[in-house]
């Protein structure tokens, strides 16, 4: 190679390093199956842009896959799990969500949830410490000299790595129960009069009992819920980092909350200005469909067709539930196109078809789709809003329920419930949701919103990811709540001293009244006396 | 005109009517003084864009004069009041909060502040007046079939003819005192313990004490304070609107607050999506200076020069504090540029100019300015922080104050009083904005936030006037706190009901314990007696 191209490439090399705006570099943090579908999306746009982007991913991820073909680097590292284990370990506690919740008691459900969650913690923990203990990756990642973390806020470590790199970070989340992690660590605000907690399905507008309701579960969140095992988080983070901290205030550190929906989707609710809401931002026009797929749909008629899904991690469900839903489907006279990876329920009718893969957003996005339906994963429930499609929500776990409870408070969708529907309550939903005008007409409005922003959500996200890179972080956007105690955010500290000056000053007039008092009662006595 | 012409022209009339997203109508509310200039912004953008814009102005207005050659329309309704009268009754308040607001007592100076305010809300009403019980003009506005309201919300009357003209309505608002209008109408939050109420120079980082002040302020505020005479404005549009309605009520009907502050100048603080932050959307780059201007500025070689003004209202001060001025502005190196229309100054240095008109805009766009001397205005702070240039800040009245206590805390200017400075103050302050680097670094800094925006403020104002006219408000955006009474918002009737739910309990605790001891005890007594 001649000097004169070396020197070209060293000013390449040179340029990437001095202007971050054009070629920054990237390190992520992601989970597992749908977040890193929707993260996948920001980290190409970024490419697509002249960054460099490097995922940190363990030799037993799951979705996140080195070996397909992308722009995006890949830095796996040895763990001693296997896919198979986290696989397994996924299932169980999707099984134990959708199947094993006592619905009954509020305290058995939510303890049963932190099990869930803490389970889940310990699993990302180890993960975490394969990381942060591998001196040779740590050293690897110190001298590739990244701009940004970019992490998912539901599996922590991203801010650990961000912190020992000394560089700013980002997190991308829908949401942490009970917005935990959103309170504690961004400062969100939500006044339980009007901002449901999530997870309980309810709406904004709320009945004073609902009111109820969500000051119970918000003092329950504040007070008792822990989201992971924050003990040995906070060892675990103050051992690293060779100071006594906490997991709540590492992450608290986060210059940017990219939070995963809009208002097309969430109820309006106070928020601050590091977060940015940028839901369906991995929404695109809808694909030509494959030849397979076209002819079936085009057979359709007039009627149009039904595309049912339940998300990328459940791919069936169980043979009399299959059976309940197949028998439903086979009287509606639209064609289905059903996601199903089980075995063929006996009573699948003619005009249902099963795949187990469908292209989702080009059929959603195919103008002979009447309806969807879905178990109500954040992802698709957009893509349907982009569509303008009206949905049938069979929600299974996590903020599922509450994500169908959101679009039937826009008229939007009808909800049932997997475990006790019948076939006649899933052929009622379909036909309401396919034959009453109201549904299409709410889920195009919900799509005129989320087309009518002033910015796309892919292009905000990215342009804060970049501007966190550019400025070294976004500080002009911190509250000043992040650096107050939980006493004086609350104002708890001033109230007390005012309602103490109010006692002092109260106490004195009384006693000054009645030795006032006393003095002419006894003077009055006296002169009487006399 | 032939019959083809006529058709296209109808076609033309028809697309306007029915593609309001190219051609809307506008109906304009606007307040005098700077924040005419502001909104007229917003107004030039809009009608760049293709929309038609009106605006309704009192023919005793003063800044904004329809004779000015625009493509605005003004609709000028008469009023009993003159020019003159209003002119008076401006620089009168404004002499009142400059030179005799009684600071020694909050007490006495937010009294004082108040009796301001209501003389002017009592101007405003008489106008509206003018306005909503002129039939013909009513008739006229209604016949015009306008599309939105844009209003200044410190000037009431927009919102109540939006009203009667059953059409939507946004705000333009920089402020109110103790942010009284944002949150009774607007649903914003203000915590105390970060969110210092506006007009107490506070910052967003307190000490114990100043979190007590600003508790003390914002009960004060929410408890006592009355922007405007309510009563009476109650009253009023009750009357007009034919129900039992207030003002606050009405006010609420806002689909979108454009507050005219960004992140570059307003602390981090809660806000709801129906509110957009578009500070300095009036900045431009600079243009080049006339040639008298230019030669001067050339002339200061190495130095370079101030720029000083005192704003829209302000164009002189007592002869004495310009003689302390003179004096100092005598002693820097810099050549001054002044905006002054009183009587020369005596002392009136040889590198001094007076001008009864400054290019304040491509001044401080100048690459020889070095600093700006200003009232701090907010429009005025905007240019100096589009340019990047540290500021002395001789706060007068209303929130300037506050403008510039925002800048002394981001480190880009020095505050005086225009009361109580000496020339050595003066200059000192000079020297110190203009040789110790931080003050230039800082205001760069907050250019650097400034230009550093997703979308450009004026283009963000103007996309949701858009947007309101496209969809007819926007509804999606409106959080469920505005239909809920003081009493629920708190959730004072749920911690109620759970206080009083807890206290049985623990009476009925107790009395069983009691009842099951004395059961117990006598038993045993008995028993012992036997």
């Amino acid at each position: 190679m001649s000097a004169k191209w070396i020197s070209v490439l060293l000013l390449i090399q040179l340029s990437c390093y001095f202007d971050s705006v054009t070629c920054g570099k990237v390190l992520v943090w992601p989970t597992e199956y749908s977040h890193w579908i929707n993260i996948k999306t920001i980290l190409d746009e970024l490419i697509q842009r002249g960054h460099e982007v490097t995922v940190l991913t363990s030799s037993a991820s799951i979705l996140i896959d080195p070996n397909k073909s992308s722009d995006i680097k890949f830095e796996v590292y040895p763990t001693s799990l296997t896919t198979p284990d986290l696989e397994i370990l996924f299932m169980k506690w999707i099984k134990k969500m959708t199947y094993n919740m006592p619905k009954d008691t509020f305290w058995a459900y939510f303890s049963r949830l932190q099990e869930i969650f803490w389970e889940y913690s310990d699993c990302i923990e180890r993960l975490c410490k394969d990381v942060v203990f591998n001196k040779e990756l740590m050293i690897k990642l110190e001298e590739s000299r990244f701009d940004v973390v970019l992490a998912d806020a539901i599996g922590p470590c991203g801010e650990l790595v961000a912190q020992l790199l000394k560089i700013p970070f980002l997190y991308t989340l829908r949401f942490s129960p009970g917005y935990t992690l959103e309170k504690l660590s961004g400062g969100l605000l939500t006044p339980p009069s009007y901002v449901p907690i999530v997870l309980l399905e309810l709406y904004d507008r709320m009945t004073f009992v609902e009111r109820i309701k969500n000051m119970i579960y918000m003092l329950y969140f504040d007070f008792w819920f822990q989201i992971f095992n924050m003990k040995k988080w906070d060892q675990f983070y103050s051992d690293v980092l060779g100071r006594d901290t906490t997991l709540i205030e590492t992450m608290g550190k986060a210059e940017i909350w990219l939070i995963r929906t809009y208002w097309d989707f969430e109820f309006p609710r106070p928020f601050l200005p590091h977060f940015e809401f940028v839901g369906g931002l991995h929404c695109k026009p809808a694909n030509p469909l494959p030849k397979e797929f076209e002819e079936f749909v085009q057979s359709s008629g007039k009627h149009g067709v039904v595309v049912f899904t339940l998300g990328s991690m459940v791919r069936n469900v169980t043979e009399e539930r299959a059976n309940t839903i197949a028998s439903a489907l086979a009287q509606v006279p639209q064609k289905v196109l059903w996601r199903f990876d089980g075995k063929k329920p006996d009573n699948l009718g003619p005009n249902t078809r099963l795949y187990k893969w469908l292209p989702q957003n080009d059929l959603l996005g195919h103008p002979k789709t009447k309806a969807f339906i879905t178990h109500g994963g954040t992802n698709g429930i957009y893509e349907a809003i982009y569509h303008g499609i009206p949905m049938v929500g069979i929600p299974l776990f996590a903020d599922q329920p509450d994500n169908i409870a959101h679009m039937k408070a826009k008229g939007a969708a009808v909800s049932l419930d997997i475990k006790t529907m019948t076939s006649a309550d899933l052929l009622n939903a379909l036909n309401s949701v396919i034959n009453e005008s109201s549904y299409k007409e709410n889920a195009m409005k919900l799509s005129a919103i989320h087309h009518d922003q002033p910015v796309k959500p892919l292009d905000r996200a990215v342009f804060w990811v970049e501007f966190v890179m550019r400025n070294k972080g976004a500080k002009h956007l911190r509250p000043a709540s992040l650096s107050l105690t939980w006493a004086q955010y609350h104002s708890l500290d001033v109230l007390g001293f005012l309602l103490a000056c109010v006692a002092i000053v109260t106490f004195l007039v009384i006693k000054c009244c009645s030795f006032g008092y006393q003095k002419f009662f006894k003077t009055e006595k006296k002169e009487k006396k006399d």
